[in-house]
């Protein structure tokens, strides 16, 4: 039947009232009225109620094309709650493309009741229902958002690899593979390739795969990311590169809200708030802040902790009005060696995170662009330059001064919809315990 | 100095003349004519030139800050081959932002003339010459295209992992990682998810690595690569597919050559030829014509050997005006195995390979979508069905019909620009003999 007339979307139909068309999509959900049954369709653009006669039994999450005519509904079964809510279409023929088992979960109601275990063993399936469908659409704006902001700022995009021959940033917590023979390793940042990039396209954005073989759970956490950089050179001054972050970062979230009004309204979640300006506070100013707020006393403190995150994040709301807060200054030796300390009290360094409603989301830095400061910082983390060849070259052929900052598109995800777990931000999320299916104990 | 004046990029002093500005780049190029020396600034934008009396020393690649004033050229000077060729920069300052060591390379002549192992030793400093960047501001356009001509095919951006608990597509060739004591691997293709995220989002593209752990060295392979793909489900049959691939191949690459025609000119190669439809060919079909042109009989090969493939783009650039030829119908056993067999003859397949200028930029197929048929083509292939857990289980529950494509993009940057190695087309290659630095053997 296909044939005869082009298939439209669900969405579209309300745009058809009187004419035929062919529909193709999902079962959502399927009523026997006696003789009438109605079935609702659900394809990519939304759901859409069908019903006829005498039709042939198919089971929830079928796929089916669907011959009918659009018919608006008389005025008291219009339904306010969907965008198909004042047409039906009418039943002519429905044509069976995939029979669905019978579901273990029930699909058809708004919010889909599972345990994380349940959500994630089923993933094939339970990344069909609507709501869980809608995290996918917002992290793919967010993806967009990003990527126009980042544009904006002169940058181009790269790609870098994820295989390294040594752990990138040095610490323990990398997968190894077995390459060719040699020992390789999965990059835990992109960081080394990004800063190399700058020194030759000055100002660059990716998309990357990073990996943590961190041995623990956590709902924020995960062994496999997907990270979005940037790096800029060239800067003028720290500030320049405060502007960039909160460009970027305020962008990728509100663009994304903007973009995905229904998504956030059916998450329960409101439009990022944004004050004039993001508010700036190095570590030492938020935590007597923090400290004037709770009590608390955080001056041996040498980072924010979870609690910090989320106080700081309360008086950037009521104080500021502002749902995002930059945080500088953090101590030189808590951050990773190729991060420039402050001439000023080179104790601290010109780091910086941002933080949104009560989470850290992007981490970053002006990075040293002098050879032999670099070489003194790895020494003092007893990093041997051995294993940093190709970065350290792009050090002796004129690295202007530089920074950038990174995103975990699932952690953005997450915190945009308040959801509870990383997990539910990550189509296919991996962990010490999961890769697709359990693993063995 | 950079206080009073914000920076400009080198092109944008083609509309300063006779105004203060400050510049900030790379010395391209630097001679001493006596008092006066003439030196070339790049940044992102371009090369412009400046001049000064009495400037300190400075070498090649050092990165430096410039406040000068804009002149034009005396009409005899004008130089048309750069885009800033009727203006010079009188340098009133110049600062030393970072010094370059003395270059290994000669980096000022319009051509780098360096093997591929130099090119590739270097790699940080042979990615600043603008030819070689040059290769990379392609490939970040041939993404955007890429990604432009997908959502208009209506997909939504996903992010697919890279590490998979089995080899996904059978084969040896895979990278094994430690995966917290057990076995995993890297994937060879994102296939398995982008076929499970069709059905849940009908219509999905994806940026993802793909690892071949091939144990050989050629011209066109890589370790690792960034695929494209895209994946339509609900479709109408295979020429739909068919249109979806060439739309994505053929727009990626034209929209790319638009955006980049000095980039082009300066590799001295020219805009796709797209005809009025890019010629569609049975295998066999495609072989009786190399046939006839060569004498050569194919007629038990089961596919196009490299030769081949020469043979048929000539054959479709001269008797049908295209750089493009799409072959289909290849034998159903040389096909992975959710490859769909032509039902009309089950020993060919619904697969297809798309041809630019004598190379395969795209591979892909109609899939099965029907578990039973799925099973029983893993069996033939001695695949164990307990290996594919989270794939087999999409299918359960009401897969469409549905197929879809990938593109490497660094081969597709390489056959765009005509390099030599698709090393050239890959920031970080990785290959069996190299990880930034060479391996030891």
């Amino acid at each position: 039947m296909a044939e005869k007339v082009d298939r439209i979307l669900a969405l579209e139909t309300t745009k058809k009232v009187g004419e035929k068309v062919v529909l193709k999509g999902w079962v959502h959900t399927i009523r026997d009225h006696g003789s009438i049954t109605f079935l609702d369709l659900r394809d990519r653009s939304g759901i859409v109620q069908c019903l006829g006669q005498d039709l042939p039994k198919v089971s929830s999450e079928s796929a089916v094309e669907i011959l009918g005519e659009v018919k608006k509904r008389p005025p008291k079964l219009v339904n306010g709650n969907i965008k198909t809510g004042e047409i039906e279409v009418q039943i002519a023929e429905l044509k069976l493309l995939s029979k669905s088992e019978e579901l273990p979960l029930d699909m058809g109601s708004q919010n889909l009741d599972v345990t994380l275990p349940i959500l994630l063993d089923f993933r094939s399936l339970t990344l069909k229902h609507p709501k869980i469908n809608s995290i996918f659409k917002v992290q793919a704006e967010i993806a967009r958002s990003f990527r126009d902001a980042a544009e904006k700022l002169g940058c181009v995009e790269v790609f870098t690899p994820t295989i390294a021959a040594s752990a990138t940033e040095g610490g323990s917590e990398v997968f190894g593979i077995d390459y060719y023979g040699h020992n390789a390793y999965l990059v835990q940042s992109p960081q080394l390739y990004k800063q190399i990039a700058v020194g030759a396209f000055e100002r660059v954005y990716l998309f990357s795969h990073a990996y943590r073989a961190e041995p623990s759970v956590t709902t924020r956490h995960l062994s496999e990311v997907v990270q979005l950089d940037c790096e800029i050179a060239f800067i003028k001054d720290f500030d320049e590169l405060l502007d960039a972050l909160e460009f970027v970062g305020v962008n990728a979230l509100v663009g994304a809200a903007k973009a995905c009004r229904e998504e956030l309204k059916s998450f329960g979640v409101k439009e990022p708030k944004v004050g004039d300006s993001v508010p700036r506070l190095k570590l030492k100013e938020a935590q007597a802040i923090i400290e004037k707020r709770t009590g608390r006393d955080l001056s041996r403190e040498p980072d924010l902790n979870p609690e910090d995150e989320i106080e700081i994040c309360n008086w950037a709301r009521h104080e500021k009005g502002s749902d995002f807060v930059t945080i500088t200054h953090f101590p030189t030796h808590k951050r990773a060696f190729y991060t420039l300390p402050d001439p000023k009290n080179p104790e601290y360094s010109l780091s910086y995170d941002l933080l949104f409603r009560g989470l850290e989301i992007s981490s970053g830095s002006q990075r040293i662009n002098e050879l032999d400061k670099l070489l003194s910082a790895m020494k003092d983390r007893k990093l041997d330059p051995k294993n940093f060849g190709m970065y350290l070259q792009a050090f002796k052929f004129g690295m202007p001064p530089e920074g950038g900052f990174s995103f975990g598109i699932e952690r953005l995800t997450m915190k945009l919809l308040e959801l509870g777990n990383v997990r539910e931000a990550s189509l296919f999320p991996r962990d010490m315990e999961r890769v697709d299916t359990r693993l063995k104990k």
